[in-house]
């Protein structure tokens, strides 16, 4: 495709954070780069942008090319242009964050990466790039959000216990949280509906499993609410 | 500048969304368009991000350039890339917006522009590009964001009134508040601080003026409060 403007522009690309569940961590998605430059190295999966494609297609295009992933939630975060951020030429990217809940998606390498793996975001390696600042914004971000939207609630599976949900809450906010206190707050919201189901092979007790209402789940999402845990 | 990737790239430019505040209304800055397309529509003020160029350098130099406004408080708010958005070619545009206080900024014209002019943002003219869609995001983000970090403070004089900022919320927030509830969470928050100087020339009773404690804002502004009005 021809430019009708002539002079020359900055590259543009999208890189993903994606989030995951397990039961122990918070967990990004990266990988290992087989391309100059720092080739070898981990980082976000992300590519350029093409001509004609809006750059939240891209994010999603790039995301099942290099992982496989699809149809996860994802939201542009904050676009990145310092000139010196790549060393083959100004590259602006525009960084974008998924949840997804760990049960439900399996990740798989693609042809363009060498190896896509989860890693805690307590135990990170050297990231590519900028990347490391672009993680910590979307960590600030993912922190925030969950204050007033229910988005945190991506991760987890479509059942779930208070326990769980309260675990998703402390890994995200990095902090423990009152028990009584935080299903008092939950249950209020109204987003959580109890289900007549109860865990399976637990060594404890076995614990009532919920659900969201979708309804005020999605409009909840959309006014925001005031959840300080 | 040649390109390291040969194929081609969409267009890059910033486009920035200018709040100001007048004694009656919450006021948008608008440039006429001089060139094409929409030629004589007015749009937000922006251009090109240069190659070697950050999104934030490139607001801030081409908010300068059109409208005379430097040293305002610029932040970014969201990139718009859907292929549609410029009849011209695939241009994505990283959208910021920008605060002053209209007593202590004028706007001037510039040659880039054929014109600039405030415009009371319940009394505006039909928009260039997608430029519509744009000031609501800014506007969502806007009454968001004042209400859990101070950055509303931006559009008032160094000293003001408790009506003044009072009247500055209800115009963000778009509905009338409580003055004694108001006045009593202002002041719990510790930011704002009492002056010995009053209004002068007013027909009303003078009201004393008040001011920011900037060391307190700073860290409020970083950290975020909460101040549900």
């Amino acid at each position: 495709m021809s430019h009708t403007y002539r002079y020359p522009r900055p590259a543009l690309t999208v890189d993903i954070v994606v989030f995951g569940l397990d039961a122990e961590d918070l967990q990004v998605l990266l990988i290992e780069r087989d391309g100059k430059p720092f080739r070898g190295q981990w980082a976000l999966p992300g590519g350029f942008v093409d001509v004609g494609e809006s750059p939240d297609d891209a994010a999603r295009r790039e995301l099942e090319e290099e992982t496989g992933l699809s149809e996860i939630f994802l939201e542009q975060l904050y676009t990145f242009g310092n000139p010196g951020r790549d060393p083959r030429e100004h590259v602006v990217t525009i960084a974008h964050y998924a949840l997804v809940n760990l049960n439900e998606h399996d990740v798989k390498a693609s042809s363009d990466a060498r190896n896509a793996a989860w890693f805690s975001i307590n135990d990170l390696p050297k990231l590519a790039f900028d990347h490391s600042e672009i993680l910590k914004v979307a960590l600030d971000r993912l922190r925030a959000k969950v204050r007033y939207q229910p988005i945190g609630f991506e991760l987890l599976p479509k059942k779930f216990t208070l326990r769980q949900l309260q675990h998703l809450y402390e890994l995200i906010l990095d902090r423990e949280l009152d028990k009584r206190n935080f299903r008092k707050k939950v249950l209020a919201t109204e987003i959580v509906k109890e289900t007549n189901q109860f865990e399976k092979d637990v060594a404890h007790r076995a614990a009532r499993l919920y659900r969201f209402d979708q309804r005020k789940y999605d409009r909840m999402t959309k006014q925001g609410f005031n959840f300080e845990v």
